[in-house]
């Protein structure tokens, strides 16, 4: 197994090396922007860890890992259309800085790249990760769906939250994780733990997100704190609060959550206040903590070497910790 | 062979027999009804009548017959929300329906269902399958973004206007019949020479569908006549028209061109009878024949039996005298 490192590194090679063609450009040339914007590529580094924790050659998975970050690349793309998103990762998004049409239609080119990169398999290869790939991308679009339903609807459950996240968010990582298994010929059983595995870990670090969005730091986390409590998104933490909340904690939250164009600063700091005196966020962390430590536990049942299990120990550890 | 009418039928109760989840709704049923909204079904037929003039089974490409026909609607579906086109087959278009969310999001879940259509194949056929579906896709894609791009441009030629509706229209007929004759194991040669009718026929259907805009009759065409004109869209008829107009013809086609917000039934009235005056009509009637026989001499070289022929030929001389 290589370092962490090592494997971004050779993720982000392999997406540097990617071939555009030059014309059209305004359909080009936005796909090698958003690939090129960065992030943390931790799912090819998940396909990548994988297939190397499998069968001790992570190259048998490389187009593989590069089709999975295009797609997650094109979610991202498509969904800051959807919600008007002006910047991510520090610039302009794709609507912005050229228009809604070439963000659909270059968006719409990456799936279908995204699609070619899988599909360049060997015959034993081909079909399984085909079909891993296309019925993970189907749940995306529901998680995405769901997402925006609930925006309209004040009495979205806990239970219902997760189901979308793990729709959502999670299931790209069990995805990245199981291709990986696939293409080092993994057994049914150990690519089926891997995938759970990678599911728990992004419904962890989703709870993370959620969490940093209004506890983080605003030095390191990257973007503004509270963007979730502005915009009165039901996450884990909201749909909590407005659970717990009696009396006039209740009234309160009411309160913000119908005010018109209230102030940030305000309204972030008392929901704030609201969620550690309802004891949100310790609700958060535990749950964060739940979802980590069960897709630890799922390693222990692997059989591979004890080093792919640190490994994938190591990345678990290194994402509970992070920042941003 | 089957009748013309066969193949339909197969494709449309292939289509209608498509299961879509019950949840999410505003994810599901916008595919569901714009599958439903019927259309000529070109595109699963080439691939079933292929395969059958090939094999003699045209089962064998029923999945990937429908991946295309999903392929096709999908690219309706998100041209409709970048063109803010109303009405499709009569019907309000989807981001009408609903809105440009659903619009875009059930869009890319209509991408991956015709990947999971096309990929529904053997071993040996998957990988050749998911190669000639995804180039296809890029290049339609590469023509949807000249298309837009020549909006804003006075000088597109008609070798730029030819080479762009062969990529947004033509290559996909042409994949629908080299799908069919993949799937029935034709020879290399044979499979490029069926995509090649399926291009030529493509782009003289591509042809008369410019001419239909102008002269079709109004009670038979489906959609308003004069739309291209309207839009001043640089199609064939247009190109010409501005290569020949000199003089006082010069002047009035300049006229029109820069009009703001002009009377409709005299914009078009006045542009119909200058491509009248300058032999328009004619020069894209030719156009038309030149690329319907090409379609139709390739057909020769083409080891299948005669009825397979004589059932493309068929096809070509109907597709060539429709009047919508």
């Amino acid at each position: 197994m290589l370092k962490f490192e090592d494997y971004v590194n050779v993720a982000s090679r392999a997406i540097a090396d990617i071939k555009y063609p030059a014309t059209p450009a305004a359909l080009y040339e936005p796909i090698a922007y958003t690939m090129a914007l960065g992030g943390k590529r931790l799912r090819p580094v998940l396909t990548l860890m994988a297939c190397d924790a499998f069968c001790g050659d992570y190259s048998r998975a490389l187009s593989q890992a590069v089709g999975i970050e295009l797609y997650h690349n094109f979610t991202l793309l498509h969904d800051d259309v959807m919600d008007k998103a002006d910047v991510r990762r520090g610039k302009p998004t794709v609507h912005v800085r050229w228009n809604d049409n070439v963000a659909i239609l270059s968006g719409d080119a990456m799936l279908t790249m995204a699609g070619q990169h899988i599909a360049n398999a060997d015959a034993a290869h081909i079909e399984p990760a085909m079909s891993l790939f296309n019925s993970t991308a189907m749940e995306v679009y529901e998680g995405q769906q769901y997402d925006m339903d609930f925006e309209c609807r004040n009495d979205v459950s806990e239970q219902e939250y997760i189901s979308m996240i793990r729709l959502k968010t999670s299931v790209l990582l069990g995805c990245a994780c199981k291709m990986g298994a696939l293409m080092a010929d993994a057994s049914a059983d150990d690519a089926g733990r891997i995938y759970q595995y990678g599911v728990d870990l992004g419904v962890a670090y989703q709870h993370q997100d959620d969490w940093l969005d209004v506890y983080g730091d605003p030095a390191t986390f990257g973007k503004e704190i509270g963007g979730d409590i502005m915009n009165n998104k039901k996450t884990f933490m909201l749909i909590n609060a407005m659970n717990r909340a009696t009396g006039a904690d209740h009234d309160e939250l009411m309160h913000w959550l119908s005010a018109v164009d209230p102030d940030r600063r305000e309204k972030v700091a008392a929901v704030t206040a609201l969620y550690s005196r309802l004891g949100i966020s310790d609700l958060a962390i535990e749950a964060m903590n739940r979802y980590n430590d069960r897709a630890l536990s799922v390693l222990n049942s692997i059989s591979f070497p004890e080093e792919a299990r640190r490994a994938f120990r190591d990345f678990a550890n290194m994402l509970m910790h992070r920042d941003r």
